[in-house]
């Protein structure tokens, strides 16, 4: 396999989480090798965007036997940072950190939870997917043995630009944010917005709009 | 104002929901109206950008003036069909259900939460942010005064093809999938998939990628 010889452009890194999930899906059915052409059927896309966006990064394919699955599914992992693993931390305990703290799906792509914080008295204490709920006023000290590398933000908008600072100043290299505010945080420290809201607009566009 | 000549492209419309967001602060703020400079300044794009998205659909400014914010907000709106508003139904009452249910921030768009629907006993009967949850077989009897445009699906992926394809016949004209499953819909149906692993492995790829 050739090396990839310059970073991936973003506009291919955007589309491989998708391929990685199809891979996956395929390496638990079993299946050992596919076509460029059966990959991008079941997939909906072209056999030449596959090709081609494969080969950005060094092309994995072998002329008349296709690509190796487990191969490809390593290499995108590799690409996506994945195969090292992630620790996480969810701050803001409320409906939506509940949801995503008790979703098995991000462990099975490397991300291991491994604190949850809160400031509400009333749920400090109790356990959510086997993690006990801290203070947030504990994250200074806890954040030492836990040493995680991404905080996912599902705090109340008012709240999130101070957090941001704090996990940031804790060690933190990213920021998961459903916080619907557009966080400022040092050069050096990645964020991945989620706004919610912004993809049920574009629903709304596709059903009625001009 | 000239009218828009053609329908926007998909690139110019996936960034109308974050001006809409924008607008609606400047507008809750106080602010009357603004120029490309400070909008573009605020929002930390160009000002040639938001000068060619505005035109696209007519374009709102004027020379001397800026925009006018109240205008721009409507204008956005119309263009996203957000004004004459939507009625919501969550299928899947599960910890992601309750969240967007409980999130209050889609009413200020435009979309109303008419009812709950899911298939757990120990739940059916409890309220969620004063709705109702009721049992996913009172859908086609509940839909008939209900009359839900889009169907939030957040249920298991093993569910969700079977449970698109029945809110699909009972009338639903759009389906904000968050079941991690590629659903096959009926010609005329629209989809908008939230793929929150997604969003994680390309944190991933900022943090560590190659």
């Amino acid at each position: 396999m050739k090396q990839p010889s310059k970073k991936v452009s973003k506009v291919v890194v955007r589309r491989l989480p998708r391929y990685y999930r199809y891979l996956a899906d395929l390496k638990s059915d079993g299946v050992e090798r596919i076509s460029s052409m059966e990959l991008a059927k079941k997939m909906n896309v072209t056999a030449s965007q596959i090709r081609q966006d494969f080969n950005c990064f060094g092309g994995f394919g072998q002329q008349g036997y296709g690509y190796n699955v487990e191969q490809l599914y390593l290499s995108i992992g590799d690409i996506l940072g994945l195969n090292e693993g992630h620790k996480t931390v969810i701050i803001g305990a409320g409906n939506l950190g509940h949801a995503i703290a008790n979703y098995h799906g991000f462990e099975k792509r490397g991300f291991t939870l491994v604190g949850i914080f809160d400031s509400n008295k009333a749920i400090i204490g109790s356990k959510i997917n086997g993690i006990t709920v801290k203070h947030i006023d504990e994250m200074e000290k806890e954040f030492k043995t836990l040493a995680p590398d991404i905080a996912i933000l599902t705090v109340p908008k008012s709240a999130a630009q101070e957090v941001a600072e704090r996990v940031c100043s804790l060690g933190v290299r990213g920021i998961w944010n459903f916080s619907h505010k557009e966080l400022s945080v040092p050069a050096g420290v990645a964020i991945e917005n989620v706004h919610l809201s912004d993809s049920l607009m574009t629903l709304s566009h596709a059903i009625c709009g001009k």
